[in-house]
């Protein structure tokens, strides 16, 4: 994983992943890509706070592309920047910030000489791939060249997970990262019904440390409980963490 | 699979799911239950149109049940059902309906023996899980009892995958649905830049059949393309498909 720009190390950062997809909805394609963004975002310092899935649909791309990117401090697209006819997303971005559309020199100039070489023409399909919104930067992709782009504060990936993963890694020194997010995990063999009450009142005492409860059912029969402490300051987190095996007993 | 009651043929039924909580935003758990959710509809004849992940707020549960709710037919929430601080989801649906909330005598009546049975107490916090706003149905969890809830066409799940499937199960049969989404599936070994022309205006002749190019990445260096074709009317797809496959000289 490529390492984000330092910066502010107390600004919170926030992101929205967009994911873009009639495939999705169906059931054909199981999303591989929200957790992975998840995670990365987690480690660098940016905090995760909304996820849409949206078919491959003009005013429902455009809609969502504009309440999320008024919202949050960046949007994540992945899906509908390929070839044919069903990908839609750039020129969805292009209306929704209200800009032009056209095939961009810098995409061409990478993905022609990639092609020759692969042996591929370069068809009106393929060409298609290098249109890009007036005012996009290039997102590369090491593995298939045809890029994503970042445009304002939206930044445009492909569906395919391998593919998504090159182009956010080409993408995150650019990001602006806050403090990150540090958390740890106590496992509970026994139901979260018998620890509420004393981690509801935990929380109350630590309101600084998000605190969450997590059950898990192994086997059917084995119910057994997650509990994470959260916090952007390890500190805050290890007290917390400490008072918390005390009262389980566990100090 | 339950399958639901067979209902108006030719309707269109939709549906959003809305993914509560905080450890899917942050990386922690990988969602499991969109893509088991978007099988399942499928299969009974309801189209999935949106999915949305919140964290565990009020303010922004409410705001996304009440602009699901009025948008699709059904709306499935996971998450937030336990008995732990950070369960919220109830709560949240009553606020959204703007409705009380009060333990279900109904709910009470199937968890006490089952509690008692398991030696475990009805402590006050379990207490919390037989809370349903009023006007709620239930929908029965066979797997540990504390039920789900259908208020309006708000579907309440719990996170838990399994959890979450018998439920999905116990409620089907209660669902409208429509005429069934029929697909056909070519796999080439080609990449999708080759096809997208010829695909595109294929998509053109048959504006009823809806037509998707899934690209993969084999090894990082086989490029292939799933062709999906998805209808309502089963003769349409067969001779849609029927001119793709001649199309690609596979007819």
């Amino acid at each position: 994983m490529t390492t984000a720009a330092p910066t502010a190390d107390t600004e919170i950062i926030t992101a929205a992943v967009l994911v873009i997809g009639d495939e999705i909805l169906s059931g054909r394609t199981k999303d591989k890509n929200i957790g992975y963004i998840a995670d990365h975002l987690t480690a660098i310092g940016i905090q995760l706070k909304e996820v849409r899935v949206v078919p491959d649909d003009e005013a429902e791309i455009v809609g969502a592309v504009n309440a999320l990117r008024a919202r949050y401090t960046y949007v994540f697209t992945t899906g509908g920047i390929g070839p044919t006819h069903d990908d839609i997303t750039a020129d969805c971005i292009a209306k929704a910030f209200g800009v032009a559309i056209d095939v961009d020199p810098r995409a061409l100039a990478i993905m022609k000489p990639a092609y020759a070489k692969r042996g591929l023409e370069m068809t009106p399909a393929r060409l298609r791939m290098a249109r890009l919104p007036e005012g996009s930067e290039l997102v590369q992709n090491s593995i298939s060249t045809a890029p994503g782009f970042k445009i304002g504060n939206v930044i445009v990936m492909a569906g395919i997970p391998n593919i998504m993963q090159v182009m956010l890694d080409a993408v995150t020194p650019q990001l602006k990262t806050g403090r990150k997010m540090v958390s740890e995990t106590i496992e509970l063999l026994r139901p979260e019904g018998e620890i509420a009450e004393m981690f509801g009142n935990h929380q109350k005492e630590f309101p600084d440390v998000s605190m969450g409860s997590y059950p898990f059912v192994r086997d059917t029969k084995v119910f057994g409980t997650h509990l994470v402490l959260r916090s952007t300051s390890p500190e805050r987190l290890a007290v917390a963490l400490a008072g918390l095996k005390v009262k389980l007993g566990l100090g």
